[in-house]
């Protein structure tokens, strides 16, 4: 049972681009310089103030799983790679360090995500994976923080696997129980990631009998005390409610529960107020009410603030695609090489990227909130004082503040040096990071913006590089 | 190497609530009533006019492992399911027929586009998984053909496996290369459908020398006539331009040929006339110009109407994802059980279903070009005129028009009727079912909305049904 994915994860989890350079290294003997890689991204997904940093657990499989069997090799060799090479690849394997914040951290645009040290040539061709991994599970548990924000503490199920992106749907329930739902529809994800699996009955089953009251008893009869009856096949109001109340009555009469109603369609704050006040009115005021239909984290939002009677939200195709940025622009650069600072400038100063081998230090206020995150460089002790990355007057003060290392080391010689770590696990670091977060940082729309900053030698390092470079190419 | 994907495709992928149903269905002894499915989606995606269905492949390889292990069953086992339940699905496989149009074929709203016969059970605990390969497929699909209609003859490439969803990504380069994409960088998915793979190198190449020009000759010397080198990691016009040059240069005097240079910022028209300018005067007019960083269907157009001499485009997150849809709401409705038509009445006729097992009917013009699309019953001929969907007074004539049908069976009794097909044919049969498509289907926006229509028949059985329903409700 060791994976339902792995097939998918070896070493042509990759673009070609990534085995050209690597040819090229090796072919020059460059293969094993030491080399630093960076993955970032610049702006926060969602219009928000923050992500959700997830994805790492699948990513240490992958890595695992990142070695060239004689079938990808054969491929590659008709794919015009020469056969000195391949021999090199056939015993490749990743002998270098990651170094990673815990899954379910809080992170920022511009800092360091995750530092890869490594030769050259096996830093570089983890790139696509590491960005395909990181980039999607951190967007998704960012838009499940985003939802489980509005929804406080409602029950919220992820529904999105039929129109997710294919077999990015297993990726998609995992990220999501990480960033704030409680169960998914999604059984292959369930499964392997030991989440709580949710679901209740579809239109179909309904019009598949004669008329919907024989449904409702028939899928009581099944189901007992999990029953959750679908309302609005024919007319929520009209003939679902009455029909489930009816039915609830009989289950009574047994001994049994109807566990809630779910609505799927129409206008929900004005449903959910005359489902409730129905069940109410016949004294089934344990009855819950779930909604479904295109929410998100504006919809719940809205519904609440209408004070809609609503216990429990399915959130769907917004959830499990990240709609609606449908994808985090996360990078991967290359700060060091050969012992010598990289860095790739630009003719913007907010594109190029920081040099050196960088740590994050995350600071805290004297309630334990966050208060900032500081780049430096791995060589210098936290900074006192950071400045603002691309403002040349603008510092803040960091003295006497607690603080501590934003990433530790994950995987040391190529192996995973932490303990497994499990879904829920990280969803509860999640939730507990998240607590620790300003509120004003949170807000789903014009956030406060959260500061991070550079200290005074990674900025003088940066911009004496964009100087140099500036010269150069005006010489 | 039988798919690289079987692990995750098994009975599970499935959402929870087709499973309950499923124990609802079989405790009732109603698992092998015949049952009638259509999936069908409302919208066009992307605001355009058309769809490329896609997906087809990789769902009948989906279908043929949808079955329950023991480890599949011991997990239902703990999520609840009962004992005796579990033993039925032991020996579950689907028996059923599916009727589907070719891969690549072009396809509209409203219409079926597959239909699923078989048991009740059978047939309704494939919903997840048919939705959510065709969903997503056809999402792909057809933004490549967007970006090829843009393009003209001009080679295309997908690029974007770093920022797909996860492992949506694998199949994302396959749905491309159906709608349009000559290759991609995926090299799991050009292994696994034999794509054509094309790579470059990225600007950490050059990053990890001390000097532009040394990079550019290093990865010359690896790549020969294959070579394409980056140009924008210091200046593209000031640096990458005059180096390429050079270079470009030695390579001719070792008899080798720079292959094309890449363009990755900056303005694109402005940089390529430049770059060309730069090459020609050079006497290395046959080497191309490749342009990447964030392209779409909108920005190749723009590009192209601005002359820009650009040869190649790399494609990456927008095609991978599908944005700004991210996902198409196509829908799995039942439309016959137990020998009784079924429908999902509703508020607004627009969201009601169509009653009745269907065919779909194409009808082409005299010059074979793609006219009006005719759903209708099965037991009936294609229509000689066929009905407005919803506005009651409009109709088209059709009599006299060559015709076909757009479904054909494609499983039999469980089993694939169909040779295994190549995303190379699927692709071609694209091509040349999109050349049959009138352009003003084709616009990027506001396309002339394509005819699909009903027999009158069949929109008289839907009426009836709305009436009644009507009725019902209100008595």
């Amino acid at each position: 049972m060791k994976g339902m994915d792995e097939r998918l994860l070896n070493g042509l989890y990759t673009d070609r681009y990534e085995l050209t350079m690597a040819l090229a290294y090796w072919r020059e003997g460059r293969a094993e310089e030491p080399a630093v890689f960076d993955t970032f991204f610049r702006k926060a997904p969602l219009d928000g103030g923050f992500a959700v940093f997830a994805g790492l657990g699948s990513l240490l499989e992958a890595l695992e799983a990142f070695r060239y069997s004689d079938d990808d090799l054969a491929f590659l060799e008709k794919d015009g790679f020469p056969v000195d090479f391949l021999e090199y690849l056939a015993s490749f394997r990743f002998r270098g360090a990651l170094l990673a914040p815990p899954e379910g951290e809080v992170v920022f645009p511009l800092e360091t995500v995750v530092r890869v040290e490594g030769g050259l040539l096996e830093a570089q061709i983890l790139e696509t994976m590491v960005l395909n991994v990181l980039n999607f599970q951190t967007l998704i548990a960012t838009k499940a923080a985003r939802c489980r924000r509005s929804a406080g503490e409602r029950a919220l199920s992820e529904f999105g696997l039929r129109r997710a992106q294919g077999l990015g749907g297993l990726w998609a329930s995992r990220a999501a129980c990480i960033g704030g739902c409680d169960t998914t529809s999604n059984m292959a994800a369930a499964r392997r990631w030991n989440l709580a699996a949710a679901g209740t009955m579809a239109h179909s089953f309904i019009q598949s009998y004669d008329d919907e009251l024989t449904a409702f008893r028939r899928f009581a009869a099944a189901h007992g005390d999990a029953t959750v009856l679908l309302l609005d096949t024919y007319d929520t109001l009209r003939s679902g409610l009455p029909n489930a109340i009816r039915v609830a009555r009989e289950m009574g009469e047994c001994g049994q529960s109807l566990k809630a109603v779910r609505l799927d369609s129409g206008d929900l704050a004005y449903l959910a107020r005359k489902v409730r006040e129905g069940l109410d009115e016949a004294g089934l005021e344990k009855v819950g009410i779930f909604a479904s239909n295109q929410l998100d984290e504006y919809v719940i939002q809205s519904l609440l603030r209408q004070d809609a009677p609503i216990d429990a939200f399915g959130i769907g195709t917004s959830l499990a695609t990240g709609q609606p940025d449908a994808a985090l622009d996360g990078v991967y650069k290359l700060s060091e090489a050969g012992g010598k600072v990289r860095m790739k400038t630009s003719e913007t100063v907010a594109k190029a990227t920081f040099p050196g081998r960088k740590a994050v230090t995350r600071y805290y206020d004297s309630d334990g909130m966050m208060l900032a995150d500081a780049i430096h460089l791995t060589d210098e002790e936290p900074p006192d004082r950071m400045c603002h990355p691309y403002e040349p007057h603008s510092s803040l003060s960091l003295a006497g503040r607690e603080n501590r290392p934003l990433l530790t080391e994950v995987v040391s010689d190529g192996r995973p040096v932490i303990d497994p770590v499990s879904v829920a696990d990280a969803a509860k670091y999640a939730r507990e990071a998240i607590g620790t977060l300003p509120a004003e940082h949170q807000r789903l729309e014009n956030p406060h913006i959260y500061k991070v900053g550079l200290s005074p030698r990674l900025r003088d390092l940066r911009d004496d590089w964009l100087q140099q470079n500036r010269k150069a190419m005006e010489s």
